[in-house]
C-alpha cells in the first residue's frame, strides 16, 4: 500500500518538535487526476480540471460506454492527452486508485457509491474530492470518518452550494455581524426532478416515465432511494452554507433533529398522467416511500434553529429557500430581500442586492472571471479550485470529513425519526468532541 | 339562568321530528351586542358594530379608564346612543353577560380571560363572538367545547385572516382543484412586536421598555407569556387559513405535532440597546423563556404536513409566511408568486396577482365596498359580518367552537413538546369523531 502523510507545514507538535511537510503534492507544480464516475455531473467536473494548466486529468473511470465517449469527445475538443480509461465492471475504480499516475481522486458515481470508493481512496493515500449526497447508514459516515483519521489522507466534499456568490456574501455579512448573533436558519433542496428520476431512457431528462435498469443516468440509480427510503434525501445543498455560517464542527454542533414526510404522490402521478405512461404502465404499480415533502428541524448546541425541506417530486420552481435571521436582521433569498434594524424602511423588506454587491465575497471578487462559464453560475470553480489549492499548498480542506459526515448524516437520522413519527433524533459528534476548540476555516480571505 | 336554544331552522332530529326555530336573535331585526374589552383591538370592532345598521352596541365593559373614554368618544363621533358602561372590577363582565339588553357578546380581552368569559357567556345564553389567541392549557380548549356542547349557544372564532383577500381566493383555487391534491402547507406568525410588547406605559407601542403594570395597552398582560412561556404563542393568524383549506374538522384533523424553539435573545437586546432602557434598567434582568423563532410542524390525518413559524422578538418586515402547494401547484406569498403546471413559463415563478384576481371569492366580490376601511384590510368586517349574519340567520358559525379548539390547543402543544426537546405531541379530538363525517362550510359562497 502506497501511504502519504498529509500534514501541514512545519506543524508543531507537543513540546516543539516541529515535523517538516512530507505531502508529496505541494512538491507538484502539476497533480495527477483520476475522475471516478464521468456521467452527467463527473463530466461538468471533468471539463472544469481538462481547462486547468496546475491539473493533468490521467485516468477516468466509468462503467458506461456512452458517458465514457461523451468524456472522450470532451477531451478531445479541448486539445488534451486522452486520460488512461478504466471500466468493464463495477470493481474498475480500485484499478483507477491504484494507478501511480494518479495522484488525487473526484467521485461523481451514484450515491451508494460515495463512501466505499472514497475510503478506498484514501486509504491508499490517493487524497478525494468526494460528491455531494445523503448517507445510507449512519455507520457509513463513521466508516469515512475512520478512514480519515487511520490515514490523514486529504479529503474535501465538492458542496458547491457554499460557493454560491450570494451565499458567500451574506456568509460575510454573517461574519461582519449584519445580521448580530444568529437564531434561525433555513435552506432545503426544492427541486422538481420528475424528469430526472423518470425519463425515457434514451434521453438524460424526461421522456418517458422510466427508472432502474430502463432509465437513463440518474434515473438507474437515483431514484431507487425515492422508492425504498423516507428521509431528507438530498441534504447537503440547503445545510452545507448554514453549517459554514453557524460555525458547524467548529465551536457550534448540530444537537439533534426531528422530521416529518407529507404523503408521497408526486412520482405516481406523474407517472399515471404521462403520455408514455398511465395507469396500465408497470411503473403505476410502484409504491414510492418518499414522501413529496420532508421537513427536518435541526437544533445545535449554540441554540439556533435550522430548517431544511425536501421537495423533489412536485411541479416547482427551483429553489433552494434560504433565510438567515439574527438579533439584528434577516436575508431571504426566495424574494432576494434583506431587512436590518437601523436601515432602509422600518418594518419593509429592502432589496438584497445592493448589500450582496457590497459584501462580495473577496473570493468571488478575485476569481469571479475563472469562475465565468462554470458549472452552477460559477460555483463548481471554486469547489474544485478550494480542493486543488489546499492539496497543492497542503493545506486542511475547508469542507473536510467532519462536515462530509455531518451533513450526509441528516439523511439516515430524519429517515429514523420520521419511521418513529417525528421522534428527535440526536446527531453522532464525529469530532469526538473537537467541535469545541477547532476553529472555522472556510473562505476566511480571498485564497480559496 | 337565562337559557336559550340556538338551533337551525327546522332541523330534522331522529324519524322526522321537525323542531321549530326558537332562536329569538332570528325573530330580531337589531342584535343587541356587548363588547366586554375595548382596548386596542375592541375599540377597532366597537368601530364596526357602531356603522352597522343591524347591530345596536348596548353595554361595553373594560377595567381601563383611558379606554372606555377612548369608546365613548367613538360612540359620540359616529352619533350613536352610549352604551351601559360595565367597569370597576374584573368581575364586572359577569353584570354585562347578565344584561337583558345584552344578546351576544364580542370578547377582545387579555388572552387568559377569553375562555372564562365565553364559558359563562355560553352558560347565559349569549352568543359569542371570541378573539383570537393560544390556550394556556389544553384543558382550557375542553372547558370550551364542553361549555358549548352543553348550551349549544352559538359561538364564533373571530380568526380574522381566514377572511384576507389572497387567503380566500387561495382557499378559492384549493376548491377548484387549482393545485391538486394538497401535500404541505405553511403559515405562521412572523410579526416584530417589540414595541408592542416593551412600550413606554404612556404610549401604546415604544418609547420605552416597560411591560406589566408598568406598560400600557398589550404590555400591560401579552408580555408576561414571553417571560413565562416558550411555545408558539400565537398560532391562529397562520392556521387559520390552512385549516379551512384542509377541512380541517371537517373530514381531515391534525393528528401530531413536534416543535423545536430557537434562543431567545431579541427582547433582551431591545431592553438593553434601547436609549430609555440599559443594562441597568430593572428589565434588562428579566429572563425571556420564548425563543425567538418557535418552528411547529404538524401532520394531518390526510397526510399532508404543515409547517408554523412564530418569530415576534426580532426586527423583521411583517408576514405570515403562506404557502400553499399540492400535485399540480404551489402559492406562496412571501414573493407573491405561483407556479401551476402547465401555465406560464417551465419551472419559473408567475406573479400570483392575475390568478388571485380570477379567483377572487365572492364574498369579497360582494362585500368589498362594505369592508373598505375595516381593519386589517377589510379582513376584521368579514369575520364580524359572518357572525352577526349567521346569528340573525340562525347558520352554524364557519369558524366554530372545534376551530377555536383546534386552533387555540397548538399553544399548548408546542409548548409540551419544546420541553420534552421536540417530542412529538398528539393532538386532542375535540369533535369526539366527527370529523369524519361533519362537512366543510366556511364561505362557501357569497354569503358570510
Amino acid at each position: 500500500m502506497e501511504r502519504r502523510d498529509f500534514v501541514k507545514k512545519s506543524t508543531i507538535i507537543g513540546a516543539g518538535i516541529t515535523i517538516l511537510n512530507t505531502n508529496p503534492l505541494t512538491q507538484k507544480s502539476n497533480l495527477n487526476l483520476g475522475v471516478i464516475g464521468v456521467g452527467a455531473r463527473g463530466l461538468g467536473h471533468l471539463g472544469l480540471l481538462l481547462r486547468r494548466t496546475d491539473v493533468t486529468v490521467t485516468a477516468i473511470c466509468d462503467i458506461d460506454e456512452f458517458t465514457l465517449n461523451s468524456a472522450a469527445k470532451m477531451v478531445d475538443k479541448l486539445g488534451k492527452k486522452q486520460p488512461k480509461v478504466y471500466k468493464g465492471s463495477d470493481e474498475a475504480y480500485k484499478e483507477l486508485i491504484n494507478d501511480k499516475n494518479v495522484d488525487a481522486v473526484i467521485i461523481a458515481t451514484p450515491w451508494h457509491w460515495h463512501v466505499p470508493m472514497a475510503v478506498e481512496a484514501m486509504q491508499k493515500g490517493k487524497a478525494v474530492g468526494v460528491e455531494v449526497c445523503g448517507s445510507t447508514s449512519v455507520e457509513e459516515c463513521w466508516q469515512l470518518v475512520r478512514a480519515y483519521e487511520t490515514t490523514k489522507t486529504p479529503i474535501m466534499f465538492l458542496e458547491n452550494v457554499c460557493y454560491r456568490r450570494d451565499i458567500m456574501s451574506v456568509l460575510n455579512m454573517v461574519r461582519k455581524d449584519v445580521f448580530g448573533e444568529l437564531t434561525h436558519l433555513q435552506g432545503g433542496y426544492e427541486h422538481d426532478l420528475r424528469e430526472v428520476k423518470l425519463n425515457s431512457g434514451t434521453q438524460w431528462y424526461g421522456g418517458g416515465v422510466e427508472f432502474g435498469e430502463k432509465g437513463m443516468s440518474e434515473a438507474r440509480w437515483r431514484t431507487s432511494h425515492s422508492v425504498s427510503r423516507n428521509a431528507d434525501l438530498y441534504p447537503t445543498h440547503g445545510v452545507g452554507p448554514i453549517m459554514t455560517m453557524t460555525n458547524i464542527n467548529r465551536g457550534n454542533r448540530f444537537t439533534h433533529l426531528t422530521s416529518m414526510s407529507s404523503k408521497g404522490i408526486g412520482l405516481h402521478n406523474h407517472i399515471v398522467n404521462h403520455p408514455k405512461g398511465g395507469k396500465d404502465h408497470p411503473n403505476a404499480k410502484v409504491k414510492f416511500e418518499l414522501g413529496d415533502i420532508v421537513t427536518t428541524m435541526i437544533r445545535t448546541q449554540n441554540d439556533e434553529t435550522v430548517l431544511l425541506t425536501h421537495d423533489t417530486n412536485l411541479p416547482r420552481p427551483y429553489s433552494l429557500g434560504f433565510r438567515v435571521q439574527g438579533a439584528k436582521g434577516i436575508w431571504m433569498d426566495i424574494n432576494d430581500s434583506i431587512y436590518v434594524e437601523g436601515k432602509g424602511k422600518s418594518h419593509e423588506w429592502s432589496p438584497a442586492k445592493p448589500m450582496r454587491d457590497e459584501y462580495d465575497h473577496p473570493l468571488w471578487k478575485k476569481y469571479e472571471k475563472d469562475a465565468t462559464g462554470a458549472g452552477h453560475g460559477g460555483m463548481d470553480f471554486f469547489v474544485i479550485n478550494a480542493f486543488l489549492e489546499c492539496l497543492k499548498n497542503n493545506e486542511p480542506m475547508p469542507l473536510d470529513v467532519y462536515d462530509a459526515a455531518t451533513m450526509k448524516v441528516i439523511t439516515s437520522l430524519s429517515e429514523e425519526s420520521i419511521a418513529k413519527g417525528s421522534q428527535p433524533v440526536v446527531f453522532p459528534d464525529f469530532t469526538n468532541g473537537r467541535w469545541i476548540t477547532r476553529k472555522p476555516i472556510f473562505a476566511l480571505d480571498d485564497r480559496y
